[in-house]
């Protein structure tokens, strides 16, 4: 297994001269988030990442995290590192002051936790999915809740989990069966609930479980759903640690990858009811979970992009050491190591090109949550608001393909090695391979975009969005070069695409539902592809003017060529996926069940 | 796990009325070969494959084959299967019938084989390594070789082995160290061979090794390396088996998939020399590697084909069952099998559509090879060489990561259940992702089809090929409806993107051969894609043709529409590809190897 090391120039390009963090640190909520400060944290991130957490990732996909009598064990090494996590107050980095947190923007938050996923994606997964319980307490939790429960939630001495899948409540969270009766103050819940991440554990003191369940007469679907509070151990008054509650893991899922995170059936109720406690009101819980979840996409999106730019590092490492054929170029000299040959470069360059556009794109839209929520004009929160909405189902969908995408290259630039699991490629695959998938799959990300984030607001959003993109153009033609030149075009041409099909989208969303729902997948990777191309001609300008600068030139051309690759090789798709949007989806809703 | 049911149907649609079986059966070796006895094998072979290959698939992805004291035992049940796989006569199939084998035409074994590659992928390796062996020595053996190994091996009593690859003679075969020294009319070998498959297992009594080694004083590189025969034990005069050579399996690989297929190390001559026999002449055995390689390259496409058409059977069978969410045509009824959603929908066609043209490709381009083989006419022979020659890279290579796709996508379909390895969808992508790797990865491939196959003669097989594609136009003109006017309409602009792209690579294959390699994989998938795209012409104009007669009606309008749903959904990448093939490669050779 190669070693991780966090990408930190790549990262302060990101955030200070591709997306501008300089908008959010203008914000008053976040002037102590100086780039100074913000770079510091980075760095400090860093250490730990490559150091404590990275290290533990082929541990924990050969132990995987192990049930016996109840109690989850995790791999050798996890409950150490997790203790380094927490004591180094990298749990509380977004969260708000009142209760512990750092209060720190949450993009600087999305940098510090792409080095955690990319570290160890199956660590990463806890303080994910307690970030999710936090926020939904944050926003909808009573004083008492969020006394209780939020500051140890935040400083990590607890976590937090969500509880919405049920064998028959998937995707379709309104069937949800688990039931919640009232008793005195509390509630008693009952039901089983599956795939849920580190349900049970041995890092944290106690775990809060966020669990959908249905209140006796609450009407059907989704509007019958409430969310509940409940602990592995009951809270005393005074805050220490009471009765256990009537929960516990049945068994773990035995999965393709991130083998160590611990995916728990857990059954509710077993002796008499799991206390539990409402959160807000009651039948609001698919909202409040919305909350969470909305959060937790982003985070999965940046997974993508975190195992994809880890299986980059691989591969990277592994074509400059594998001595294989001679070069073209000097076909009487000696034999090479692969990164000379051009195929391998290729691909090299595609799994870099994606990752940083990824990255961009992940940034972007964290920088947007934060203006959405603080800025102090609330026509710029309005904005921002609006673009994480937008943009949250492609960063999801878009950057967890690619983290498949790019993974398998990596495989794949390894040869027969890729395939030895000893190598350390093969696992970055199969852990890759979740993301597309929890969190709404990207299926449902798909008609997320189409239907509610794009053509509810009949276009609106997603036109602003491409206007800003279409704002770049006299910045690309005032810039020197053919490299510029090239990227304009391939961006313009591009953004027609995008434009096209966003009008067929909003034209046909209601009169064509089911059209556009076939052609939804095709519009978010459109999207996805034309938004990061947007992005790195952000970075094509920021590296041009850093060249102008005359400082570190062999990183901004660097920069300038994958910026022009993505140009070249990645947005020529747009224009034929712009086709396939608009007119291919006929045969999709033709042919008969039985015709498969 | 879902049982596999051979796609009878789906072959002998392919085989009889989309590319021509017809022309085979017409060639004087090949008259036994009628229509009845082609069906009555195929469906005899889907029997073993669905009733006694499948069922095991599952038991050896868990198992594993394991090495003991030099001993490696495959998994359970493994031995039984393969006993009744050679008694049935099945190892035989496309062998001459001088040392015992059936002579049925190679694209008739093709379709048999994708039985066994999709009903047992890790199980059906071991025949297909075999088969190697028994075209090399059929190609290039002594008599008394054949006459020793050759009828064993085609019946199946024992089985061979290609051990060509060492740690620093991977794609780079020239590299290879392993030794030849002359001992009488014998040799002695020694040296280390990695990734043999079935290198040592508990299937067969005897395991012929054909190892490729350097002889005393020969050349340096791929001319200098002779190929012999390593038994596993030597054979006395009267065929009985003799004393152990002294070779041994070292260790065996943990992969990522195909864990039954034993991945061994071997190691030669550790005490004094392995006894090997030369074949053919010295340092010809590049050459004669290559007559087993080629074939082992469409076998490799096949598995392709086969596990996407697994991975789909898989993925059908669970999107007709799961139920989840309303239908969008209905909201008000109840919750619908996800067959009913449009982007499972699209999922599903992509799938059938993309395994439906590999599959016509892959038994083209085999017909191909009987033709060149045997036709009576030396122009047809030179005409089928020149035409399975220049498909072998593409079937091997765009099939390979057809069935990746193919595979991820049937993970996919089966939501959180995919992820979860008891479901089965995980092992068939997991098994997959070998294929673009082995027998020449798909890099190596691009590069074959660039250089070797398409510039070599300056585009003429290619432009073969494209003017026998351009021939179906008339066809597509004259038949009725939609349909076959827009896959008309794909396949010209397919066909014209191709034609631009293979002037480029013939134009510039000398004066810019690093521009060229930089651009070969992508030829490659343009190229997989317009032919693969005129196969599903064909097969249109086939199922018009079967609608015009009144016939099996849903069966035809289901081709009709899947072939639509290519010339809608994947053609229409041909245009961006070319100009990527064009245009894209400049910054690939431009970035400095540090600037990764």
């Amino acid at each position: 297994m190669i070693p991780y090391t966090a990408p930190l120039r790549d990262m302060r390009f990101a955030l200070h001269e591709v997306i501008g963090l300089d908008r959010v640190s203008a914000i008053p909520a976040f002037e102590s988030a100086t780039p100074d400060l913000v770079d510091a944290v980075l760095e400090e991130a860093g250490k730990l990442a490559s150091g404590v957490l990275a290290p533990l990732n082929t541990v924990g996909d050969k132990e995987g995290a192990k049930l016996a009598n109840g109690v989850v064990r995790t791999a050798t090494g996890w409950k150490d590192a997790y203790a380094q996590y927490r004591d180094g107050g990298w749990n509380s980095v977004p969260f708000e002051p009142e209760y512990g947190g750092q209060g720190l923007p949450f993009v600087v938050a999305t940098a510090v936790q792409e080095m955690w996923q990319a570290a160890n994606m199956a660590f990463a997964l806890c303080p994910m999915l307690n970030q999710g319980a936090v926020e939904a307490l944050t926003a909808h939790g009573s004083d008492e809740q969020k006394s209780t429960y939020l500051t140890k939630l935040i400083s990590g001495e607890w976590t937090g989990t969500m509880n919405l899948t049920e064998p028959s409540a998937g995707s379709d969270v309104g069937a949800v069966r688990t039931k919640a009766v009232p008793d005195g103050d509390r509630w008693r819940i009952t039901g089983q609930k599956i795939f849920i991440t580190y349900g049970e554990h041995d890092m944290a003191d106690n775990i809060v479980h966020l669990v959908l369940a249905r209140t006796p007469n609450a009407p059907a679907g989704t509007k019958g759903i409430s969310l509940f509070i409940v602990p592995k151990f009951l809270v005393n008054a005074d805050g220490s640690l009471g009765e256990r509650n009537d929960l516990r893991c049945v068994s773990l899922e035995h999965k393709m990858g991130i083998h160590a995170s611990p995916t728990a059936v857990m059954a509710f109720g077993d002796n008499g009811g799991a206390i539990g406690y409402l959160v807000g009101e009651e039948n609001r819980g698919m909202e409040y979970m919305f909350t969470m979840m909305n959060n937790a996409r982003l985070g999965v999106g940046l997974q993508g992009v975190a195992i994809a730019e880890r299986a980059y590092q691989q591969a990277l490492a592994y074509a400059r050491s594998r001595i294989q054929s001679k070069s073209m170029a000097n076909p009487a000299g000696d034999s090479v190591a692969i990164i000379h040959h051009p195929d391998v470069r290729r691909m090299l360059l595609t799994m870099k090109a994606q990752i940083e556009a990824g990255r961009a794109l992940a940034l972007y839209a964290s920088a947007a949550l934060d203006i959405g929520k603080h800025h102090e004009d609330p026509q710029q929160r309005r904005l921002g608001q609006a673009m994480v909405d937008l943009l949250t189902p492609v960063v999801k969908a878009w950057c967890t393909d690619m983290g498949c995408e790019v993974s398998s290259i990596g495989v794949q630039i390894h040869g027969g090695m890729g395939f030895i699991e000893e190598t350390g490629a093969a696992q970055h695959m199969r852990d890759a391979r979740i993301a597309p998938i929890y969190e709404g799959t990207n299926g449902i990300q798909a008609n997320d975009l189409a239907f509610r984030k794009v053509a509810r607001d009949k276009g609106e959003a997603a036109r602003t969005f491409i206007a800003e993109m279409r704002g770049l153009d006299a910045k690309l033609a005032a810039a020197p070069g053919d490299d510029l030149a090239a990227i304009r075009a391939a961006l313009s041409a591009g953004i027609d695409a995008l434009d096209r099909a966003t009008d067929w989208v909003v034209a046909n969303s209601r009169s064509d539902a089911q059209a556009v729902a076939a052609s939804a997948a095709h519009y978010l990777r459109l999207f996805g592809i034309v938004a990061g191309g947007s992005m790195m001609a952000r970075a094509a300008l920021a590296a041009q003017a850093g060249l102008g600068r005359g400082e570190d030139a062999a990183f901004y051309e660097s920069k300038l060529i994958t910026c022009r690759f993505y140009a070249d090789q990645i947005l020529p798709q747009a224009a034929g996926l712009a086709g396939v949007v608009t007119d291919g989806w006929r045969t999709v809703n033709a042919i008969a069940e039985d015709q498969f």
